[in-house]
């Protein structure tokens, strides 16, 4: 898990999810999945490939690619979107499908295996609108990024040409460096991949005929609210000319709490996130806007002129907006590291209990075999034959690393002058190590540290290159990093998807491929969309303002610099704020599993500190929809409540497009609906009477 | 029924719900209503008027008189109360006596002629909100109504003092008038009073273990409701600062729609009477809309400078405003006439019938006896027996009747100085007879035309007073006439009301005495907080532009100095809308029940030619969402509905309380929700950032 990509919480609330979607599926009920489904022919690997099943995964990538790249680029809060490709992929296979079967027309049913290889698909592909980091570290470089940091000398401004082929150089190593451990990862270590596992679930219920009901449902519950969110999407936008205007800007609470960014900004999205987000990470968010805007902020501001010089403007680097920026960056490196010395030392006790006595990890990481040990022979047997069926050689997964890590080498000093070619060298020989500690930890835990790793490149490289260009030379270090990592350990958590659902590793492997080839492509055509439709993308308070990017450049300047340039008392604060994150988390796991969920999440509490809290209101009214559904209809709530959210998500997200077309193609909303003051509005109504 | 007052769809609606609400009671199940209650006793009629019950009663008519108080200011449509009132005057009484019956302090159980007292008290408190002509004819009278007008010679101010005054005086008068006539109407003619009927069934439905089941979820349904109607209406608030600010000038189709009047303004209050009233008044208000606003203005404005002069104020009767004004009062003089003609000649012919054959009504008109006719002998024996126990000499009506005309003859000519004696005098000699017709029309149509009896007023002492004072005099007649034909309507519904749930004459009459006065102190107050509070009250555009004073007094004015004041070809036009309204009044009778219910009603369609179709937009959305609901879930909606209604009317009705004591406060709201166009919006951004 990441700041910027919450996905610990959100597999939980799969997970819970799917307990109660489906009983019989964690092996307590009379008949195993696998025992309902031996009916089924599992198909050859080549046929689980299917092209139907690439054209949906298409559609359905750009989707989420907006998405994705949307939530990147206002509040950099991503909830796993799983559970909404795999429901989608099958509604539309299955109306596909049934069509044909109606015209008599169709030659290959649709199988899970398919099902999941469109999920595999679809995931890897929106994987690269986060990892290609166009809300972090790849805007970072860029000029108006650079201009609202305090090193405005290097920049790289973004291009097509240059990211789509920078993807493609780094995107697939990952792939290939932990391909050859999948079945020590999967079968012998028994790892969870929670994320993966309920998808799992997902998929094989959806497959039942119980499940096909239910997830048929749940499609209309998502359609229904895809259309709302869209059409309010739509309506929201006549209202919308002119800075200020517009639903976005509605101060709820009044004009004064509105200054300090406590809002509704009737965004469906990030209500939806917050219905899919558990209940903590809200609170979290919600407490660090209190903690941040309304305290910490008008507080230090009261100080103008003694900490910080007066004059200078709102954005600039040594006035607020360097503790906004820097506090948070404390904060959420505070977690990092503490989350990654967790993983890492649990991944290495881990390790060391496999080698050392080729027992399996401790009873709580594992599904509970104590009850469902006289299934898992049967499940487990058929699921262990076909997974170890198609072989994928080694030769070929080390053949493919080093080759592309030899054109990578040549190739990204062309793109990055300020990335030397040792540089890259060093990083892909420790890639493999961390790539496979990444799929180790994540496995265990459901955390992916993908920018955790970023960040250690940024201050690794950014310190070795020096003030020459190190800048860029560790933001670019960072994307490389991230993209391994990354990639790795999601093709860790498709493997064990897979091996629940019965696809073949090679048909995971090909799809993942494939997937992350239209990522490459996909991602940053839709960045460019975005980039081009909106005038003021990256500027603070503005409709998108890709809060990461200046938080990743500044810790690239941190990294070359040191902390010369901090105002006053700064410093004070964000060893106060680090130490607080480290804490915080160290109570958190002390406090055990019953306690501890009551502490909220250091790096949830920092993401609002920069951007202010006014998502974060948002996501509580998610959450309070959630609480009172699940109060009136526990049931209900549990089954449809991520259809809803996914429907909310997915409705707004996809509104972008229009929005970014009508944008580029120069038409303008109508209407301002602007709020004033009733001082304001006397003057206003003056002039405009006159 | 009358345009200010749409009663007859309502009590549509309200048997209706009646239908599925309880089924035994119209005679069909295996036991009749009065065999179940027939344990129960019929306390003694002093025993009926409990001090608990017109506590609750004074409580609830304070909250009606606010709503129709408000409804009457605003658009003027006021749908039937009946149901909220008996509603919510059971569930006040009943958490009263079951908390006394919890702790062993209660004396008398809650019977169902309490409920029908507490019932009638209110429904006569806050229908002199309505007769009281607040909205209509009284408010006429005033300077600032007649500033708008053509003739603003003459002028009556209102004033709390003289308006208690003159509602006591004459509004006793109606229900002394047609007192002894009750047995011929209720027991002989057995004439049907649909509302008075309805609210009977639901009143016994309540006193039955299973309706008081429902009743107490359809309060909840109405106190959530309820809850966030006012809820709504106190957000709102908050962003009214100014002139067209705040959700009730939100351009929802944009702001040349807005100009026009055409924009869902989010008032919960016209949502609700939307769900209440039956859809083809909701569509003939819309197409009433689209045809004046959409088309006829529009048009009309094309020929400034010809039909009427260009320079002149946008409120002034030679202009536009003349157009909607009179063309509006013609559709209502058409479509009153038409059905004063229709059910006048029922009357009589109904009259006719029964006095030369003693023969009940045809069937149609009455409550289908073919099928009960065994369970008829027992119940309508029981209530004939209580009816005529408890009587009332005629003496007493006589000399009360006689009594009070004294009174008034000599008071009234000392509140309006236009008004001779002899007016008064030959008013009082002709109002038995039309009170009677009116009450006997009522029961068989549940129309009440008391507005139509009060335009035939205004325009015959209008023209025999002539230009000396005839406006005032033929306004002042108006009310005089309406008080007294109104009261007498609902005196007799009530008593029907009353021998379905064996409730004493003596106590209905009481209480409706009781109601009366009650109403006569409590309307006018509430009047006087709305006219001191909002300081643009009655002004045209405004939040209370009382939209039937204009039209009143402009009848008046049109009654006095004939047609010569009209702008061009306007009243070509009136004549053109005039006999349209008949025209369709009569193909809709032609047609039958089937076809003619798709034919739009004149009167609706006339309500927005002065006001602007934005009130139908409520109303519509209103309609669809009951529609939607009702394809949904038929039984439901039909249970909640108007308990849901209710509730949306009821909150944002109340809300006008603490909003006109803000007001009157002096405290105003602190931020303005501003529409502004594109090219206005840049403009101001200019002028405040200068």
């Amino acid at each position: 898990m990441d700041v910027e990509r919450i996905d610990n919480g959100i597999n939980a609330e799969e997970g819970e999810y799917e307990k109660n979607g489906k009983k019989e599926v964690k092996g307590g009920g009379e008949k195993s999945v696998e025992e309902i489904s031996e009916s089924q022919e599992v198909p050859l690997w080549k046929n689980q490939l299917t092209i139907r099943a690439f054209g949906v995964s298409f559609l359905l990538s750009i989707m989420f690619s907006f998405i994705v790249m949307k939530l990147n680029l206002t509040t950099g809060i991503i909830p796993s979107l799983n559970v909404s490709a795999g429901l989608l992929g099958f509604f539309f296979v299955k109306t596909w499908t049934k069509m044909l079967q109606k015209s008599g027309l169709l030659k290959q049913p649709f199988t899970r295996q398919e099902n999941t290889v469109i999920q595999t698909c679809v995931v890897a592909s929106s994987g690269i609108a986060f990892s290609g980091g166009f809300g972090s570290y790849l805007f970072g470089m860029s000029e108006r990024i650079a201009k609202q940091s305090d090193d405005n000398g290097s920049f790289k401004n973004p291009s097509l040409g240059w990211i789509i082929g920078f993807l493609f150089v780094v995107s697939f190593l990952g792939l290939f460096s932990v391909l050859p451990l999948r079945k020590i990862m999967v079968i012998d270590f028994k790892l969870t991949y929670p994320s993966g596992t309920a998808t799992a679930h997902l998929i094989n219920s959806f497959h039942t005929p119980q499940g096909a009901k239910l997830a048929k449902k749940q499609v209309r519950a998502l359609g229904k609210f895809f259309s709302f969110s869209f059409l309010w999407g739509f309506f929201q936008w006549f209202f919308t000319a002119g800075e200020d205007c517009g639903f976005v800007n509605f101060p709820t609470f009044g004009i004064k709490a509105y200054k300090n960014k406590f809002y509704f900004d009737f965004s469906t999205t990030y209500v939806g996130v917050g219905m899919i987000c558990p209940y903590i990470i809200n609170i979290s968010v919600l407490l660090g806007g209190i903690l941040s805007w309304g305290l910490m902020w008008p507080l230090i501001e009261t100080r103008k002129g003694d900490w910080y010089p007066a004059g200078i403007p709102a954005s600039n680097m040594h006035g607020l907006q360097g503790y906004k920026v820097f506090i948070a960056i404390a904060m959420i490196l505070g977690d990092g590291l503490y989350n990654f010395f967790k993983v890492f030392s649990r991944t290495l006790t881990g390790l060391f209990r496999q080698v050392r006595g080729k027992q399996s990890l401790p009873v709580a990481n594992r599904p509970s075999t104590s009850d469902t040990s006289k299934k898992i022979s049967y499940d487990d047997q058929r699921r262990t034959e076909i997974f170890l069926k198609d072989q994928i050689p080694v030769w070929f997964s080390v053949a493919g690393y080093v080759t592309i890590a030899i054109i990578s080498t040549i190739a990204l000093p062309h793109v990055f002058h300020d990335l030397k070619w040792y540089y890259i060298l060093v990083i892909y020989m420790f890639a493999p190590t961390l790539a496979f500690c990444n799929a180790y930890g994540c496995g265990l835990t459901d955390w992916s540290l993908a920018s955790t790793y970023g960040k250690l490149a940024i201050f690794t490289i950014g310190a070795w290159a020096g003030s020459h260009g190190g800048v860029l030379a560790g933001l670019a270090a960072c994307g490389v990093m991230m993209n391994i990592v990354s990639t790795a350990s999601d093709l860790m958590q498709d493997f064990k998807t897979g091996y629940l659902t019965l696809a073949s590793p090679r048909a995971m492997f090909v799809s993942q491929v494939i997937g992350t080839a239209m990522g490459c492509i996909v991602s940053p055509c839709v960045f460019w969309l975005f980039y081009k439709a909106f005038d003021n993308f990256g500027v603070p308070d503005s409709q998108y303002p890709a809060p990461f990017a200046i938080v990743y450049r500044n810790m690239a300047i941190l990294g070359v610099q040191g902390f010369s340039a901090l105002p006053k008392n700064c410093l004070l604060l964000c060893y106060g704020f680090f130490g607080a994150a480290i804490l915080i988390n160290f109570m958190k796991d002390m406090m055990g599993k019953k306690w501890g969920s009551f502490i909220p999440l250091p790096m949830a509490m920092a993401i609002p500190f920069y951007i202010g809290p006014y998502f974060a209101i948002d996501m509580c009214i998610g959450s309070l929809i959630l609480f009172v559904w699940e109060k009136l209809n526990k049931a209900k709530a549990d089954a449809f409540a991520p259809a809803v959210a996914s429907g909310l998500i997915c409705g707004d997200g996809i509104w972008a497009l229009p929005s970014s077309i009508l944008a580029l193609a120069g038409v303008k909303p109508p209407i301002c609906m602007k709020f004033l003051s009733r001082a304001t509005n006397a003057k206003v109504d003056t002039f405009l009477g006159s």
